[in-house]
């Protein structure tokens, strides 16, 4: 079933004031959420407006932050989110390093007391909407596999995401976490009771477990061995340690009470995709580049570069809406009623 | 057979001496070479004097080039190298960048018309020495894989290096190509007379190529599928295109001339560790993270991180001198007896 794409984000919007979020607040999530799955990225949109909006009800995320800037420079700042929602800190960090890197031509913004901000790929578009190129990285919530070599859960999913503008061309977005599946890939396999591929998840003797109600005995795996391993740890100390965030074993996961302040924290960097040539001369040759990779199919078939699918998806849904599978359409109506909300999600 | 870091350095000055170059880019040479040795990159020290000295014999590098910066500002610049030796531009390009991030806690400095740079990470190490973290990106010579899902060879083994100061623990260090194998390792391979794994090289139709000795038909596999393929395009994207540096189609690859110039791009970010915390609580923040990683091994064995090699390594070679394998010995010395310098190399 179809959704309008302006009736979902009412009705994201619904559920965090009656939960009591502050109204630019509820803004913001409900952008933030539904431009997920305009990007199609299922798994961080309407799939995350209840355990959001639960951690909410159980007191795990406060609603009246105070979001401050510490440590600022021109080019740098680090974004302290009070424990606020995350897409909103998140948000607010954002806007602070498209800011600064309009002024400076780079800035790099981190945060701290943040929460899970949601998909990866929707704040470097806020770059791209200024015009600007941006990296994204994320400490995940919770962890999932040890160090390369290691046998202890410290390091999640950890994402990263990027941008770089273009002229005429679909834009370069990529938005990858550095492991070969997520929790959200596991889940549908294991919703459609189909085995696992061998390389997504492994036991401590580094055998892979295939069957998916088996995963939680397992680790995830990196992408490319060690050398995914080292970008997932690169992530956590860029965008944890160095801003007192959570990483390794401070990283709170699903087994602790939902009012257990995560310390989440993310990192930003925004720069001026014209720093070494003129805006029209790296517009073009951008494109040009862009047009030789997507034209490299065989016998000149279309290649679809990271990022198209995000445009394509985003113009079909507004087309003709946003689709909601059936069990998530349930368990939303569900929570709509538990809300008082149940008019809204008709 | 092991000879002293000393007498390899002096060598290796003597052959770049021999063929024009400046005194103080003799030196460099020298030094960024050995480096990588000492790192444990071995197909990028020693093993690269010879080529990287033919290519000036052939006329394909400007001995006395004239290193500019363009587009400056107090964050930023672009290296235009003037063809120069690759090492030269990008450690002028990586002393720019730590300076500005020093003055700054920031900078982004790329570089055009540069050439072959050697090991990736020699460059974010420079940074570490300054008590500075950096990211380091560049375009590789040569194209070996098309965009994931094509089949035009467009797109080069794009390593990422980076490095992050840690206190009294070894820092991060991460030096890695974003395809499964390199070339070096291929080569290894074939030298050693054993098959491939599957998951290194495939043929146009995706088939496993297994034996070494076909990988030229082949195509090298990015790491994580579409996921590696996304960073590499990402790397060729920032270090060339937004340089003006060569991409795709115009990376000059073995089978050019070797006097074709190759506009060479490569990309630093350089960032002060402590943006956001003081130095010595980040210090200390650090350590216990990489402590935590490295005791997280089965029944609290040491897990070796990222980094810890090139340390272990450098020490050892240090004390007991760089090992020179037989066949490259052989080829060195007979280079030598070439350029006159046969007393150098005994």
């Amino acid at each position: 079933m179809r959704f309008p794409v302006g009736r979902l984000e009412g009705f994201i919007a619904a559920v965090f004031e009656a939960v009591g979020a502050k109204r630019d607040h509820v803004a913001t999530m409900a952008q933030r959420l539904i431009e997920a799955d305009l990007r199609g990225r299922t798994g961080h949109g309407l799939m995350r407006v209840r355990p959001f909006a639960e951690r909410v009800i159980a007191g795990g995320v406060n609603l009246d932050p105070t979001i401050s800037l510490f440590h600022e420079t021109p080019v740098s700042a680090l974004v302290d989110g009070d424990n606020g929602l995350g897409p909103v800190v998140m948000t607010h960090a954002a806007e602070t390093a498209i800011a600064k890197a309009q002024a400076s031509g780079l800035a790099w913004v981190g945060t701290r007391n943040s929460n899970h901000a949601g998909a990866a790929g929707v704040y470097p578009a806020l770059a791209l909407r200024a015009g600007l190129g941006a990296i994204y990285m994320a400490v995940a919530a919770g962890n999932v596999m040890p160090p390369w070599g290691g046998v202890e859960r410290l390091l999640g999913t950890n994402p990263m995401a990027v941008a770089i503008p273009a002229g005429d061309e679909v834009p370069f977005q990529l938005d990858i976490a550095t492991t070969v599946a997520s929790h959200g890939t596991i889940r549908v396999r294991a919703a459609a009771g189909e085995p696992l591929p061998e390389g997504w998840v492994v036991d401590r003797d580094g055998e892979p477990i295939t069957d998916p109600d088996r995963v939680d005995e397992g680790f995830l795996m990196p992408i490319g061995g060690y050398k995914g391993s080292g970008l997932n740890v690169m992530i956590g100390l860029m965008a944890g340690v160095m801003n007192g965030a959570a990483f390794g074993s401070d990283v709170v996961g699903r087994s602790q009470p939902p009012d257990t302040p995560t310390n989440t924290g993310q990192t930003i960097i925004v720069f001026r995709p014209d720093l070494f040539a003129p805006a029209g001369e790296l517009r073009a040759e951008m494109d040009r580049k862009l047009r030789e990779m997507r034209s490299s199919g065989e016998a000149g078939a279309a290649v679809r570069l990271p990022g198209e699918r995000a445009v394509e998806v985003e113009a079909e849904q507004r087309r003709i809406g946003i689709p909601v599978p059936e069990p998530l359409l349930a368990d939303l109506r569900s929570f709509a009623t538990e809300l008082g909300l149940e008019d809204r999600l008709v």
